[in-house]
């Protein structure tokens, strides 16, 4: 059977370690798409995949109906979509999907500014890392208008598990959801495993041990592994992590809202960033700030 | 084939919750078995389905090659091991298993005094709730000799997932590793969901949204459920979570070692108890906490 976007066009725009791993599963699913990418090297397996790879941003945006973009930040996309005329060539109508982990409302003004060339904008951040996206099995969080959402669904389909979760701004709020809970539990994990060394257990048994009881989760299963293999290299950057956590504690401090948990936790991972090098490991190596506080 | 625990005798001890879900695989297993409860009501399951029921203590204690124990706290464990002269009835050779959740300091007294009479221990002790036990997947945690926990493995592979974790004492160090990280988990899932709500995202749609990213866990898929329904009917009461916390962190303190996240969580259930209807509620009820201090 024909994909429901077959006879669309799609632009994909970022091909970093997360859009190149996404933008294949469109091609593959027969899909018409064309891709660009500031260092244009990073096109060439799309191109071979099948893509049409644009020269600029105007021509990608020309004539896609639909733009998604795969990108490192709000100011990336902010440059990416208004940093120059390029935005002038999206087609009336057409949808911009943001699958960026960018605040939430530098992403309900991206929507306000499109609504006003008559472009539709979703919010549509991501969970599940490279090895989701691989898998085209990522959590898809998805913000804006139900029949914006529900256009573009089959689409999202291709990459995840597309779900709905409130208008302009509610995916990315969903994505600091998202943050708030994998960084707390980065902590937890690293205090259970600083407990259990202080009682004379064995980290790597403990570890198994938890697996299939309440404690299970993602965040043990994999960053646990890595917790006790000692191997940091990410991954999710620490400086990620931060970046995140910070941002849901400003824009919770801006709601009148206080969450103490995330906070502390927020305070590890700052510690950890603290050093050039401790900032570029993996998130799971906020296990070394708990040691470190216990002269481990 | 036969199991290799199916010469030999076992008593179970304990027909609570848990107990009276996990004692039934081991008739099921073809292992000669012999119960015994505070309330003798409550074997009557037991006695329907093949098993022996004890008429005391002693009875049970006597010829049994394993004696299983799945009770409620560490004074309870004291009480049936030594508040009586049942435990000379104990024979030689013959192991304890102690699959409570009590404090590592008395699992290891336990073993020592086990030890004067020639009688093996292990603390096992278990995640995983009346759905794991029900099901025969419990995470059993076990401290111990290797030799004694290699001879009982068998038997505790038809309750769940056993996996030795060290020395006496180490298998009730892990469990409160696994209640550190629940009841951590439980607090980050609290503050993303009140985080949704104050962004104007519905808290069922975040719940779906975030299942099968970073952010999924068990505590996620089943407590974040119970948040989403409100429903705070027990399962897990809060005052369990709350003892196993103070437990963790006094046994930290003794050795020296911060905690600072779970610290926090701590006190967010403690905030819970202060109530006697709270203390009852599940632990999924932290969630009306966060909600409380932000005016919700």
């Amino acid at each position: 059977m024909e994909h429901s976007w077959s006879n669309r066009r799609v632009a994909f725009i970022g091909l970093g370690h997360m859009g190149a791993k996404m933008a294949p599963h469109l091609v593959s699913a027969g899909i018409p798409l064309t891709v660009w990418n500031r260092t244009p090297a990073k096109c060439d397996p799309l191109r071979d995949a099948g893509a049409v790879v644009a020269e600029t941003l105007a021509e990608a945006f020309s004539g896609a109906d639909a733009v998604v973009l795969s990108l490192a930040n709000g100011d990336v996309v902010d440059d990416v979509l208004f940093g120059s005329d390029a935005w002038k060539h999206l087609r009336e109508g057409s949808t911009v999907i943001d699958m960026s982990s960018i605040p939430p409302p530098v992403a309900t003004e991206h929507a306000a500014r499109l609504a006003t060339v008559n472009v539709r904008h979703l919010d549509a951040p991501v969970s599940g890392g490279t090895s989701g996206a691989e898998a085209g099995a990522l959590a898809i969080m998805a913000g804006g208008a139900a029949e914006t959402f529900n256009d573009c669904a089959d689409l999202l389909r291709v990459l995840g598990n597309p779900v709905h979760v409130g208008p302009s701004g509610a995916g990315q709020f969903t994505k600091l959801c998202n943050q708030i809970i994998v960084g707390v539990t980065l902590t937890a994990v690293s205090e259970a495993m600083v407990f259990a060394r202080a009682g004379g257990a064995d980290p790597a048994a403990v570890h198994e041990a938890l697996l299939g009881g309440f404690a299970d989760s993602c965040i043990l299963r994999e960053h646990g592994q890595r917790m006790v293999d000692r191997n940091f290299a990410p991954g999710g950057v620490a400086r990620n992590q931060l970046k995140d956590l910070n941002t849901a504690l400003a824009v919770a401090a801006d709601a009148g809202v206080s969450l103490p948990v995330t906070d502390i936790a927020r305070g590890l991972f700052q510690k950890l960033c603290e050093t050039p090098e401790g900032a570029e490991l993996d998130h799971a190596a906020v296990l070394t700030v708990v040691e470190q506080m216990n002269q481990m």
